[in-house]
């Protein structure tokens, strides 16, 4: 019988990983990934554009995942049900034995300027998509924009509160606890003319 | 008497401006620019570091203007009270006479993909810097950052607003109503377990 084996990108994002987060994201080349694995530097071009591509394999995922969230939500469900129904994707997107890989990655974007820009552009990439997603299904604009940007931004605070140290909530869980906040907090706005 | 004459900035700020908009910005080249207003390259180049700085000149000083916004709240204002104090700054930085500047600005940047990167760029540095100012100001994390991205996302709808054909409000008569639409749609926003 043939032992399970993760699929070689598993094994090749794993690996990257620890090299990143051990020798540093700079000082780590594709050649050393794929060596660390017995793989070629020829393999890992076969499955990533380039050494970035490994840390931002899941966006177009994770993107996909909140979209499906809103095509299972109902017909009339309003604006704010269909971001809740896209937040609630990302309780699948990101199961408890996931966080260890996420808090790693994480260190490794927080030592370099390029890749927390790239994982802030990832947040923006995600906004415009449910944004478009909200207004295919005949949200009006601006709740549209506006909800699809509360909803980036709920998940953003979100996603960081669950990798922190010793948090041990669900996802879900914390972006419904981020979400009253936010409801809290801008109820009392003032919103008269100045 | 000499008559009063705009910089050599704001002169090659609007000389770019209309040859993008009627040649294309890639067509466009900083010596065509300089050259349109009797100017050289060499001058050119010490007043903007590339073409695509001319567009994005007044960054800085809109961060601060929030900034400065921030500042000027009484000490023990509530987060949403300095956001607003942010936003208002808005108003000064954007007179009505600025309008067809920014609406121009605006035709050249929806025809570049990477300027429209740029230009979201721009709104999440304002979110990440207005954030930093607000736990400056003892504001709780994760209300900081749901404050500040909070202002973000109304500037930049009531951006968009402002700048819309036959738009006449005020960009901060905009925001307050941006802001009022965002409050009742988070306001029914399901938040209970899932």
């Amino acid at each position: 019988m043939v032992r399970w084996q993760p699929g070689t990108s598993e094994r090749l994002q794993a690996a990257a990983l620890e090299l990143f987060a051990s020798n540093g994201y700079e000082q780590t080349t594709a050649a050393e990934i794929a060596q660390s694995v017995g793989l070629t530097e020829r393999t890992f071009f076969r499955h990533f554009s380039d050494k970035r591509e490994v840390l931002f394999h899941g966006q177009q995922l994770l993107v996909e995942a909140f979209l499906g969230g809103v095509a299972a939500a109902p017909d009339d469900a309003p604006p704010m049900e269909l971001v809740a129904a896209a937040l609630g994707a990302a309780e699948e997107f990101f199961p408890a034995e996931r966080r260890d890989h996420s808090r790693l990655r994480q260190t490794v974007i927080d030592q370099n300027q390029a890749l927390q820009e790239r994982e802030r552009h990832k947040l923006s990439v995600l906004a415009a998509t449910l944004g478009d997603a909200l207004r295919a299904r005949g949200v009006a604009e601006p709740a549209a924009t506006l909800a699809a940007e509360s909803a980036a931004t709920v998940f953003g605070v979100a996603f960081t509160q669950w990798i922190a140290p010793g948090e041990d909530r669900s996802i879900g869980e914390i972006e419904r606890s981020v979400l009253a906040e936010l409801r809290d907090l801008i109820a009392v706005a003032p919103v008269g003319n100045a």
